[in-house]
């Protein structure tokens, strides 16, 4: 067993060791392929990076990365020195709102979460949690997308008693969402996404596993009450043996949906993300850095995904059949032909995604799309949907039931829902996802009455006006010498 | 007759006693049920609570929900210690603003009048009367809509006179409009609904008496000069007996028409009414009663309208026939499908409305609905509109006689005005309703004028290009990069 | 003669007397007549009200109002107190302002006047100048409807000379544009419209004398240079036979064209101007001025304006054939129905205007009608335009040649162009007119060289893409709980 | 050889001579013809007026303006008194923000360029560069009409890697850009137009070099590697003589393609530039020099262009081709019309422009014409695009990669791109442009994979959504009175 003392002699470019979670990792040959950077690295030579390694890493990114005879071994704990995190200004600033903040029962939507985290998280993961690509067009088109879409209630409906129950591949959910995969949760809150995994089993709704989770998988299935459904999401490594290891597992510990990522061949840019690297750091080192091979430039995104296979195409969904049974469902289909594709290939179903408005900007909205698809699949294929043969699920930009009924009411069999409770659990806590789920089967409960629908199948197309989903309006640019004679 | 010291005893959650009205109440067993929660009330246990109750409850509510046996009779009026009622600060800047509001000859518009009264009422007055649901799109969209519809006047025709009575349900009306019924009025000035039944008097317009009036009806039916006529509004409750014995006794007092609400089987979430209540209260002790079973945080609507039934249907109508011979309204119908089957149903006409946009968010305006309604009874029934057989009314979002005269253009017998009246008389008491008439008056007359209409009846669908009325456009996000170094 | 002591006697409601131009009058039975009210006549009472009178009364108000045992004769001048009008603070840093107002080399635009009028003019000018109907909606629609038309120019034509001259009613212009008739001439400037007169002639464009212009008629007509042509616009009398006198000077004076108002059987309300009368006053006596029977808060343009006549209608057309030569214009239709009814009716063209957007709000712009008037003539009379014996004019929100060129485009012969020169020489005198004119014919030479157009027939409707003319978008409420998270 | 002393004699408007690159000038006559007006010249009247000429001047511009009696000959350097440049407080801020820029690894996309050089570029330079025409609608525009385009995305296909390499004209691209002409580079940095030339080398793109660049011509060529290829810009002279020597020099120079210039038969007004030129000058100078007969109120633009000739017709292009070989393309088409005519006379292609906004405000962007000539050309001639044999290209607006591959997919060869790179070397030097275009390459890396396209021919209309490209939507004005209530 090695001692704190023998290690922190390691503390350079040349010979560099870190220990995580009391096990002692030579790193210095791959100092330069780390994908955050070296100095990020350096800046633990010879020390505990434990702190740091925890909230960005999946917990097996440093075994499965460093060749064997890097790992050193344990070190015995009570040799290490402490790391001594020093608190800066704005972090006293940011616990002091973090104390001030509203009490839970003053939260009245999902939309308060957000502005209440935007308030109290650490700026490096709100960063990492809001940010989307490029000019941030698409993340926030998202929401206005539903905005588009105008109810058309019908009334004198007896609404005495609403049920919002539904299926997702068949199986049971108190309300048509489930809880999207999202990364890195543990820079919200130190139980990351169990706080999801525990609020999903008390409101009888569907988890997705992140692969890029904080949590390791076994965590969150192990969190998971007895019965409770979980589906997993899967970014295909480009080594298909860890790619079939993994969904085996996942297969053998009871998950019930394997939901295939495609629209990340490569992690897109965001940019909130990457200025924060460099608001966070000394300009004068950053600048410097610049001469450095590896670019530093690209937030925490960049850095847990250089593993994913930017090869992965249609020919390989016969390979996925061939290695699990698990329903196999395509997160990320961005038009109907795709869609139709993969009805064509015998998938389960899909899920109409841009990622959140993290990947292409500009990709149309999840719930533009499945207008597009449902009236294309009708005239290809002869399908009508909702579909319980084929699922056609959407996710982003969700913040209220009613924007869910859109969805349904469009044919949708379930909408994904992923920041809101990030944002939940980043400002409460555990309770904080609980009360997300508690106000969103209100909403269910008071918009499905006003609507005249007491159950999730008398949520039809004729509810909805979404005869200008597709209105892709820019106004003509102001005319501002008129404007500040006239107003 | 019991003494205000006995009932000063029973101040506690185990006996609590309050006196309203001169009168003395057990409401021990009451304080769990109270949809306002139990703090309110306890407030006030012991002591003289009518000046609370007032503007919040109709005037039976405490008889008619109370068991007689808890009704423990009159109280000494002169043994009850006086409520002394301390003025905070900021009630005292709202005096102060209300002091010196603008003359009532400064006022132009019904615009001025909503303008003051945010100013000087009540906040939690303000609060109910101008929130709406969820993210208050409806609301503001009921106004935007008039804006899509514009103009095509015709000029060179005699308008020497002009003449804008007109009839509802067969009844004279000085203008094409009418009082719409609007809860708690006593909220905005202690005279309540009156202030409206005395100015429709003198205007000859028709007021629309509301189930949830802060006066009892029988005061407003008192009020109203011979021959005046009154419709009322109805909630129907869950107990048809005592919706029998309030529509018998509406139509036995001499109502012209039964207005049924139907758009609200479950009053919408006012979130700023909502949160109203918390900033009035102190924080420590809303979050403690985070732990109570009843849940306070549902704002005025929630507190007065358990009653209503979620499962009133089309089947009812049969029975409300049968137990009136008033002519049935249904208010709310927010689709032309509904409207068809209201019309099926033998009912004398339709509120395309979304209930001032309080219930249901995204439901579309009642102006955008007529345009639809027009056109499909003219397809599936053969009807043309304006039709006395079978009446279209809108309400929401009117502030000029010109949104008015876009309605009559397109089809509407009349349209419904509300929260504009309250805010008038809430800002200037009965004049202010008096002058706000007056200006509508004086808007129709230039109006109709421009428009080269003399008559009511010359209002035609070719007066007005409504062709955008569907458009429900969202701006494509802004590039905030760009913005910010183009402008 | 009398005495200016004699006339200070007669100071009172009892007995009013005032001097105006060296002549006095008694009003004492009119004080409860005068559309702005007793008031303001009563603060001259006894005195010399010239100044006031001035700017907002046509020269023969008085003389053809009261009768004429109400003309008391010429008063001795020597005798009379001079007025000494008090500087208040407002009007010192007015006086300010238009001191150090940019030198008229940096005016670069038709906005830049306006942007420096509304700095340096008059506040009560200002209001009367730029106001608008109700919510003045329409007065900026006239202008944004021109920023939904696009221009198709066309490249390698030679255009080493433009010409942009053009005839109006048979009459050579250098512009295909006119000075079109506006009310008030001297609030900006004393020599009201005469600026006009003589920039008009300077550059060999066309002035619309208006009926109720500062200056007399005849100072106008006098003003001009041989040769120079006029238009007259008509406010009709509901007295014909002072119309008829009116028609026929203008006749006899040689004037080119009658351009009869037909948009104005009442003038509108212009809240801003409305506003500005309380504002300029003692709040406490206008509040007391509530119980007078006089309505004083109509603003000038009510109180200059009371004897149009609604009357007016098609049927009096033939009237005026027969007691003018002058070709007739019709000035304010709105839709494409009058349009050709007026062609019908054969009078020589119209102007399609809402009035400035002073009349009708939601009245549709002047441009958008031009759209539909060409082609519903086309269909239904077989005409094309720009056509000479029928001729489309347009007005409203133009302040750059390329919105005239659109028009024109379009099949206007010429646009009328207003406000823009009132705030030319309300900022910089005779001069700014001048300025403004000159900046016009810049841009029309630069503007139809890079359209490709060397001539103003060359200006054809292919140049212009108007697809979007009819478009009036509202766009959806925003959201803002939304939009303050995610921006 | 003169000296200095003697030079300085001549200080009068009488009697002006000045220093330019140590040769002296008569310009006495020249002074009433000076496009910049006669003051700025008179400033150095005696004196080396090298320092303010170069980066406004083309290198030859006092050589072939002045007749040769007028060249006095070469000075004696040290004889002449140096300039000394008083450095102004503004300049002094603006060298410390320079001072203060963000560290180049920093900078993440185009506009942080645009924002940082607004921020450190002299104002005139910047007011140079990022004006345009009128009120800057068109400009704006440009970039808006990319955001009305949406794309669709196809997943599951191979991107492992993408190829983004090109041609134009034949030549190779690495990237489907090129580096478009832009007027006076050395305004931003003085090494000009090189920063540009040296960079499209580095990164394998072509530059397109301007008529009116800040270096000469044979600078441009060369500092161009062995092979580069570049294009040349082309303002016609009214001389053909000299248009020809000039073009058949390029040609002799190894141009490989001449951009004839066809939108600018008179250079836009661009009121911010021409603003500038007021608040630089002391204004009561500038006051009195209103009745010089020259007009100095052009700004920089009209400066430099008065050579151009108007009178370029379709009838010149048969000439051209019979002075040269290279490959002819139309620069600033704005048509369908003219793209066919230009086809129909044998060009090689088109750029469709509006010359950046530069010109006629209301032109509409390139990306919208282009989608228009596309559907045309299929229709009246039978040719796809992209199309070797006729291409198009397009120019304005672009920021992103993304904007650039919504051109491809439409259609066009290659987009052009200018401010931005002017921008990134006004604001970093040659680094600068050099980042820029690493930043592009890098964005369309990305999205490439993203959109499922391993190659540019792969980028197919199919994965553009463009139906709203002719959306010009302006919102009606807004209700000031409501929003100030309801919001």
């Amino acid at each position: 067993m090695l001692s704190g003392k023998e290690v922190a002699k390691h503390n350079t470019r040349e010979s560099c060791w870190i220990i995580v979670h009391d096990h002692v990792y030579d790193v210095t040959d791959f100092l330069s392929e780390h994908p955050g950077g070296s100095r990020i690295i350096l800046k633990y030579a010879g020390k505990d990076a434990t702190q740091e390694y925890d909230p960005i890493h999946p917990p097996d990114a440093i075994t499965s990365n460093l060749p064997p005879e890097k790992h050193l071994g344990p070190v015995q704990p009570d040799t290490v020195e402490k790391v001594v995190v020093q608190i800066t200004d704005e972090e006293k600033a940011r616990l002091e709102r973090m104390e001030l903040r509203p009490s839970l029962d003053e939260i009245l939507n999902l939309h308060d979460f957000e502005s209440i985290a935007k308030a109290v998280m650490p700026e490096k993961a709100w960063a990492y949690y809001s940010s989307a690509a490029d000019d941030e067009i698409t993340i926030r088109e998202n929401h206005a997308a539903y905005h588009r879409i105008w109810f058309r209630p019908r009334v004198l409906r007896d609404v005495s008693t609403v049920d919002f129950s539904s299926t997702i591949l068949g199986h049971k959910t108190s309300m048509p969402i489930y809880i999207t995969a999202t990364a890195l949760g543990k820079l919200g809150h130190p139980d990351g996404e169990l706080n999801l995994t525990r609020a999903a089993a008390k409101h009888g709704v569907i988890q997705m596993i992140p692969t890029l989770a904080s949590c390791s998988f076994d965590e969150l299935v192990d969190g998971a009450r007895p019965g409770q459904v979980q589906f997993f999401q899967l970014y295909v490594n480009k080594d298909r043996a860890i790619t079939k290891r993994i969904v085996q597992h996942a297969d053998s510990r009871g998950i019930k949906g394997l939901f295939i990522t495609v629209d990340a061949p490569q992690l897109g840019r965001r940019e909130k993300d990457m200025r924060q690297k460099f608001d966070a750091e000394d300009p004068a080192e950053v600048s410097k850095a610049g001469n450095d091979k590896v670019d530093r430039s690209q937030g925490a995104a960049r850095a847990i995904s250089s593993f994913i296979d930017p090869g992965l195409n249609w020919g390989d969904l016969k390979w996925f059949k061939s290695v699990t049974k698990m329903p196999l469902v395509l997160k990320g289909v961005q038009c109907w032909e795709d869609a139709v594709e993969a009805y064509d290939h015998g998938v389960a179903g899909v899920v109409l995604s841009n990622h959140g408005g993290r990947q292409l900007d500009f990709s149309r909205s999840g719930i533009e799309v499945l207008a597009e698809c449902v009236s294309h699949f009708k005239e290809k294929r002869g399908l009508s949907f909702p579909n319980d043969k084929f699922q056609l699920f959407v996710d982003g930009g969700v913040r209220r039931a009613t924007d869910v009924l859109k969805a349904i009411a469009l044919g949708a069999s379930a909408v994904g829902i992923g920041r809101p409770f990030l944002y939940a659990y980043s400002a409460y806590g555990p309770d904080g996802v609980d009360k997300a789920l508690q106000i969103l089967r209100d909403e269910f409960e008071m918009n499905m009455r006003l609507l005249g629908a007491p159950t999730i199948k008398d949520v039809v197309p004729e509810m909805v006006d979404a005869s200008n989903i597709g209105s892709h309006i820019v106004a003509v640019p102001v005319d501002s010498l008129y404007n500040s004679n006239c107003i």
